[in-house]
Formats: structure tokens, C-alpha cells, sequence
């Protein structure tokens, strides 16, 4: 459907594209700066260096006319620190052209030269083949400079921004996002008030090969289940196959969950998914995914021969994983107990139409049942610790249509429309609070190593030479700019024939 | 059948029986100074300690006439530190009486104040009841003691000694007995080459208030199970339902190895157990045993109504324990991951006349077929870690038969023939190495706090006062001297009658 889109975006955007190119090494020295500074919001001793980098972003937004406010979000709860303060811009106000709200992060994840990284984190080193190397490059310090350098570049090619921007930058994302769900209700409808569209530019490609958007994200349901017998843990020369063990129990009910296939067990948990059509199938089945990108490079077994089975079971299926069984009794220890209370965890991962509280209610159902068919003498609980709803828009709203044309106009093809197994907090929260569509818009690739951390202790064990680094490539970045562009352009002329 | 046995030995008892009692203060003085020393293995800042405890136990029996060795065990396999040695004793060596040889252990578990205890552990303080408390007063310097001590009550009663007597002590039974091992094979037909009998004073009664003497101890297999399948953890979010997950595989075949009501599940693991009998059933049922007694104060859920089937179950029948699952890669530690390999441990408690090799088999061949049967996409590898045979003696040996009539004569009760559920390796290494009858003698009750360690996490957990100690009753202490020698006196004639 999206190559029947024309392209209505006309003659600025290519004065613009020619800009981009002319300003690529400006706009490369703009991310060296920024990736100076060690902005990683998980350590306490950083948090001013997030401050900074909140300020160094209010600045370079500020250069290029956007008006800045920084809004304080107080403490961390639980904690004395400071959290660093939402980064709100504004850019155009024409009621002739439609407001996008942008949102992305300026904090980044730890990096340390020590954990194995193949250049210094915190200084931009670029390879001969274009790879911009540093933490943050990819995630999510340079897809968020693009808005300012695109804002640059229309400037300087003497072409109106196609549309009025509101940003949102946060500096909390890699730890939590403390406090962004709250900032957003309460501005919703001030700030916020006048958006037309959303757009979160934290997302990657489906492969490295493979352009992409992705238009949906599984929710989540987490689970701990405990089983308590005795007050403490017991030896079990002494005592075992007098008293009962908790951990029997556990492992009964676990079995009892989802079997070695990756099927999920509880009756009528797949009752109200969505089915796949003809048509995504297809398409999954067409994508440039080799199989290491399939399998994210951990080496898993794949329960499926198939590259369409294996995406369904990501994107459009749920699934149940065990994530462990932990001794919570206190001062258990001895390799040879009766463990006296167990914890067990597991999730569920829910997609379209699941419904959270059905979902839940056969968990537990299910679970009672099986625990009293045992006849065991322990005690059961449930807690469902978590939760977090699937995120699914329509690739024909006119959001993801200018996105679509503009990733034509850009990289010459039609991005795949795909989905990500994971969940995306923020892209919920804006979605179910300010309730606009809200796009997904992938500038890095799955192998930028956003998230790479303690790859060395990985290369010790796996025998391997440390090659670690994030990084992200020079066309990426630059294309970025451009893609921003001519998506605002898209989604202007859209916005118009939908408002007419 | 112990009530048949007649009292052999004659008057000189009853005058050692009443200079035991003149020499208390003279018996509880050596305990005190026996339990400032803090003869801790466990730890090696103490060892130091273990090696003074060596040198004062060596001369309090020479002290009576004991010559004594002190047998060097080298260094502790794989650290720099030194062994405590064994303490090697002889007492007479008339070849008209019987040649007794006696283990027991100078080292104690660890304590410390700041752990809860009511008062110093390394402080000997008696209360009010009589109770003597202090780390180390009944496991097992006390019990060793009262060896010197009779000794000496029957020197100074002007009573010959009934036996002659050979001393094993040891200074690493708290820590895995390093060395013990290999010395006893050394020393089996030197030191130890002329012994009839072994003695073990390293037990306790089956309850506080029913005298026991137990013939029987349970063996162990413990098994590590090891599940493999990526190399490295992955996202549940990016990879579930696409990839095999080991944990699923491990509860499975975990759920197939016992039930919630302590039955094995593994097919022919009950083949070879010796059914109890209706003589043991009626004994156990008739046995003095609170309950809270019988659960070892742990609070665990029995899995029987009865007294005489608990016990059954612990001491006559094979049980099944799974203590933990384990996720296995390095750097794992994300609740929501896909564990990449994990290990499950559990063991299997053996009773007469269960063979190790067989049982072996037939486990793997389980956990093989039923991994087999599950179609999985991982890795299994099943390792036997650690393999100790069950011990059983006949109690119609002159030196149990001895040992019964002594605690008649001391006691004024018949011994309950008991067995213990978990193992005593050293009882099985003197066993299987000297090849003679070995008794189990208990000193001490079960409430004495053996190993009575961090009690106070466990009170802040309960939410209860500390009053944690060990102890020995005054009683237990004093009577363990005349025991002993009564026990001596029996074995000489009942060892006679067997030689005639």
C-alpha cells in the first residue's frame, strides 16, 4: 500500500537534500561535541554530566530559533538525586501546517574503554568505511541532533520547515524514564495541547540489510509466584521425603506453562489473537534478514525453519518465558537444602487483541487449579509485579504514509512494515495520553550496539578478541537529516488533503 | 532385644561410676578451657586456632597416659594452608582385652557474638538448669573430652581400664574432613592395624527426651543437570517464542523426578529398598518424639499423619530433593532474559539395599528419555557430583549390644534403635577401610545447637528475640564419661565370650 502513495512534498525538498550534503561536516562536528560528554543516567556520580548534556541540547536547539524551556521533574523517588529536566522545544506555530510532537532521549547507556570497547566511549572516532564510533552515536544522541541540523539546513536553503515541531527530550530514558509519564499527563494538555502527530525516533531497522518501520510492539505481563512451606530451609538428608518441598511445586507448575516448542500451555491464552493474513506473511517471508540478525547474534535454536514463522512468533504471537527460580528464604545457601520458600518468574508477551485483565485472569485460574491438583501441603501466591499493554498503529494513517514516502524519497526503497517482540514504555505513554498516532522512526541499525556493555566479560568467556563499540553510520546520520525532512514535508501535504 | 542382654562388668563400674561423679567440677573445668580456644576450620585466620586446639587435646591425654602422635596431613588441596593433624592416641595394649578405636573432632562450626548467640560462644557459661553453653561443648569437644575423662575417673577409682583404646581425632571434620581419607587408608594396617571395634561420639539422640542409638544413615547421588542452548542471554521481548528455552526444558524434566507427595517418580528406583518391617514400624510408632521434634523446629508441612511413617521416610525410604535451578551464563542477571544455560541440582537420598550403579543408570536413562521425548532444541549434559553409599550395622554385634546395655546401666532406659536420614562419611571411611563393626554413640540431644549459625538473620527474619547457643546438659556431659565406660566394660566381656 505505501508505494500507491505519491510523493506531494515538491521542489524545497530538494534544494534541502543538496544542503544536508553541503553541511555534512558541520554537522559531524556537532556530534563530536555531543559525544563528549559521558551523559549515562544509570550512575549517580554522572547525573550532572546528564545535566550538562541537557543544557548542551537546549543550547544547539536554541541556535538554530527553536524556543526551549527545561522542565524540572524533582527527585528520583526513593532518592536524593535530582532528576535532569525534560528538554521542551517549539518550533513554528502556522495554523496552516501540522504540529509534530519529536521525542527522544540526550541520556545514553555506561560505556567504559575497560569493558572492551575498541576506541575511548566518549571521544567520536570515525573508520575509513563512514562508521561514526562513540556511545550515544546511535542511541539516541544522533537521531536526536538531526532535528536540529535539519531545522539548519531548511535555513540555509532558504526553504520553510513544512511543519510546526514540539520536542520532547528526555534525559531519564536509559534508566526507567523517572518521572516522563507524569510530565506528560500534565502537560498534555498545554504544552502538548495543539499536536497533530507523534513521532519516536528510538528505533532501528529490522536488519542490517532490511529498511523498516515498525508499526507494532508486544505488551508484557509479568508474573512471581511463591511457594512457601516451611520457616526456614531444611537439610535434606534429614528431612527429605518427610516434608514438603516448595520447589516441587514450582517446577510442576512451570511445566505446566509452556512446552519445549515455545507453545503456550494456559487454555485460552491465543483466544483472541489476531490472525496473521496472507499478505504480512508474505512479506515476512521476502525480508533481507540473514539468520544471524534473526537470531540477534546470541547464537539461540530456533524452534522455527522457517524466517516467517520465526517473525510471527516474535512479532504477531505471544509467549511465555521462564526467567528463573529463586531461593527466598533467607540465608539459604547449603547446595543440598530444602529450599523453605521459592519465587519463581515468568512473563508473558501479549500482541493484538489480547486483553491484559482476560489474560490475567487464566493465568491465575490456570495456575490454582494445577497447584490444588497436586495436593500439596505448601502455600501459593501470585503476583502480577508487571504490566505493560501491546502498541499497535495503522500503517494507512497518514503519519506512517509520510514516513513510508520519505523513506522512499531517501534511501530509494519502500520500508518493510514490521513489528518489534520488546515493548516501548514511552511510545504507550505518549500514545495512550495524548491519544494521536504515534510513529516509530528507525535512523540506526540493529547492529550499532546501542546497548553493548560488559562486552568484555562476553569475549572472555566466548574465547574471542574485544571488538566492541556503538556506533552509527555516517549515511544514517546524514540520511536522518534528510528523512526528518522530507517526512515533515509529507506529512504536511497529507495533513491537508485529511483535513479537507 | 538389648533388654536380654545381661551386665557383665562387674563392681569396679559402680566405683568408677561414683568417682566420675566426685571429679564433675575437675571434668567441667577442662571443658571450659577446652572452649576459649576458637577452633574454627571453616575459617583460615583461625587455623591457627584448630592447631592449638591439636596441641592442647594431645596433652590433656597425655596427661592421663595416653602416647600420643600428631599426624601431619600435608596442605589443604589447593590453597597454602596446612592441615590440622590428626591426633593419634593409644591407651594399653593388653592382648586379653578388646582394642577400641575412637573418632571424634577438635574443630568446631563457626560463631560469633554479632550472630545472636545469648552469650560469648567461646566463653563457657552455665545456667541455672544445668545447661553447659558454648561453642563446641556438644560437637564435639565435649564428647572428646569425656574420653580423657574417663580415663582418668577409673585411674583415679583404681579401676583398671576395661579395653584398650586407640584415638582418631581430627581438626577438619567441619570442613570436608580434608585428609581424613587418605590417612585412615595410611594408617589401617599400622596404627589402626589391631582394632576390633570403632566408635563414633560425633551423634545425638533422635529426639530430646528418647534415648537413641541409631545403625542406620542414608547415602547420597547429587546430580548436576546442565541445559544449554544459545551462547549468550536474550531479550524474552526480542526472542521468545523464537528461540528454545533451556529453563523450559528443566522444569519439565524436573516435574518427572518426584511428585508433591514426596514420591520418586524415576521407574525402578524403589526396586532394591528393603521393606520395613512390622518390629521397626511398631518401634518407630512407640518412639518419644514431639512433633515439633520431629520436624527439627524447620515449621516444614509433613507429608504424613503418622510418627512411625514420617520416620519411615526418612530413614527406610529413598527421597528425592531438587535444591536449585541455577541460570548458568555469565553475566546473567536480567529478570526478564531468556537464559542462555542452566544447571539444576538435586539428589538422591539411597537407603539398604539401593546400589549406587544401578540407581545411577536408571536416572540418566529417565532424565535422557524424557529429554529426548520433549523434541528440544538444547543441550543436555547430566553429571553424578558427588556419590556416598548408605550405611547400615546389624545392632546384634557385641559392640552395639555393648553400647545398649551401657546406656541401660548409665541411663536406666533401653536405647531406641534409630537411624539418622542424612549421611556421616566418616562412619562409612572407617567402615569401608578398617572393615569393622562401627557404633554411632550419642553424647548430646538433638536441641543442643550443633551447628547453630547465623541465628540471628534467621530471628530478624522471624521477628523473634535471639537465644541461639550451643549447649551441652551437664547430665549428657557427665554421663557420657560413665557411658563410655560402661560401654568398655560390656564390649571387653561380650568380646570375650566371642573370642572363646
Amino acid at each position: 500500500m505505501a508505494s500507491s502513495t505519491p510523493s506531494g512534498a515538491g521542489d524545497g525538498l530538494a534544494k534541502f537534500h543538496s544542503k544536508v550534503d553541503e553541511l555534512e561536516e558541520i554537522f559531524i562536528e556537532k556530534l563530536r561535541d555531543a559525544i563528549k560528554i559521558p551523559s549515562i543516567s544509570a550512575y549517580p556520580e554522572r547525573r550532572k554530566d546528564v545535566f550538562r548534556m541537557g543544557e548542551w541540547v537546549a543550547t544547539k536547539f536554541r541556535d538554530v530559533g527553536v524556543e526551549v524551556t527545561l522542565k524540572d521533574l524533582g527527585k528520583q523517588a526513593g532518592t536524593d538525586l535530582d532528576l535532569p529536566p525534560l528538554v521542551l522545544g517549539r518550533y513554528g506555530r502556522d495554523p496552516n501546517k501540522p504540529t509534530l510532537l519529536v521525542y527522544s532521549h540526550y541520556d545514553v547507556q555506561p560505556a567504559a574503554i575497560e569493558d572492551g570497547w575498541k576506541y575511548d566511549p566518549w571521544t567520536l572516532t570515525i573508520e575509513e568505511n563512514g562508521r561514526l564510533c562513540g556511545r550515544g552515536t546511535s542511541d539516541d544522541k544522533g537521531p536526536l541532533i538531526g532535528w536540529a541540523n535539519m531545522i539548519e539546513a531548511f535555513q540555509k536553503a532558504g526553504v520553510d520547515v513544512p511543519s510546526n515541531l514540539v520536542f520532547c527530550f528526555e534525559g531519564m530514558e536509559e534508566t526507567a524514564s523517572f518521572g516522563l509519564r507524569e510530565a506528560l499527563e500534565d502537560e498534555a494538555d498545554k504544552f502538548f495541547a495543539d499536536v497533530d502527530m507523534v513521532c519516536v525516533t528510538d528505533v532501528v531497522w529490522v536488519s542490517d540489510e532490511q529498511i523498516s518501520i515498525p508499526q507494532g510492539l508486544r505488551g508484557i505481563l509479568f508474573y512471581i509466584l511463591t511457594i512457601t512451606g516451611a520457616d526456614q530451609d531444611a537439610h535434606s538428608g534429614g528431612f527429605g521425603g518427610q516434608i514438603s518441598e516448595p520447589m516441587v511445586d514450582m517446577v510442576n507448575i512451570f511445566s505446566s506453562l509452556v512446552d519445549s516448542g515455545g507453545n503456550i500451555l494456559i487454555p485460552g491464552v491465543y483466544d483472541n489473537v489476531q490472525p496473521i493474513t496472507n499478505e504480512e506473511y508474505e512479506s515476512y517471508q521476502s525480508l533481507d534478514i540473514s539468520n544471524n540478525s534473526l537470531l540477534g547474534g546470541t547464537g539461540g535454536r530456533s524452534l522455527h525453519d522457517d524466517q516467517a514463522d520465526a517473525l510471527v512468533s516474535r512479532w504477531k504471537k505471544p509467549s511465555l518465558s521462564l526467567h528463573r527460580i529463586e531461593s527466598a528464604s533467607p540465608g539459604a545457601g547449603a547446595v543440598t537444602s530444602i529450599t523453605a520458600k521459592v519465587a519463581g518468574k515468568f512473563s508473558i508477551r501479549t500482541v493484538p487483541n489480547m486483553r491484559a485483565e482476560d489474560i490475567d485472569k487464566l493465568v491465575k485460574k490456570h495456575i490454582e487449579d494445577r497447584f490444588h491438583s497436586l495436593g500439596s501441603k505448601n502455600d501459593l501466591h501470585i503476583d502480577c509485579a508487571h504490566q505493560s499493554d501491546w502498541f499497535y498503529e495503522q500503517a494507512d494513517h497518514w503519519n506512517y504514509q509520510a514516513a513510508i514516502q520519505a523513506t522512499k524519497n531517501v534511501w530509494g526503497k519502500t520500508p518493510a512494515l514490521t513489528c518489534e517482540g520488546g515493548s516501548i514504555p514511552i511510545a504507550l505513554d505518549f500514545k495512550q495520553v495524548l491519544k494521536k498516532n504515534v510513529l516509530l522512526l528507525p535512523v540506526g541499525r540493529p547492529t550499532d550496539g546501542a546497548h553493548s556493555i560488559n562486552a568484555l566479560q562476553w569475549c572472555i568467556w566466548l574465547n574471542r578478541k574485544s571488538t566492541t563499540s556503538e556506533k552509527l553510520d555516517k549515511s544514517n546520520y546524514i540520511n536522518a537529516v534528510k528523512l526528518y525532512g522530507s517526512y515533515l514535508a509529507e506529512a504536511a501535504v497529507l495533513w491537508r488533503n485529511n483535513q479537507a
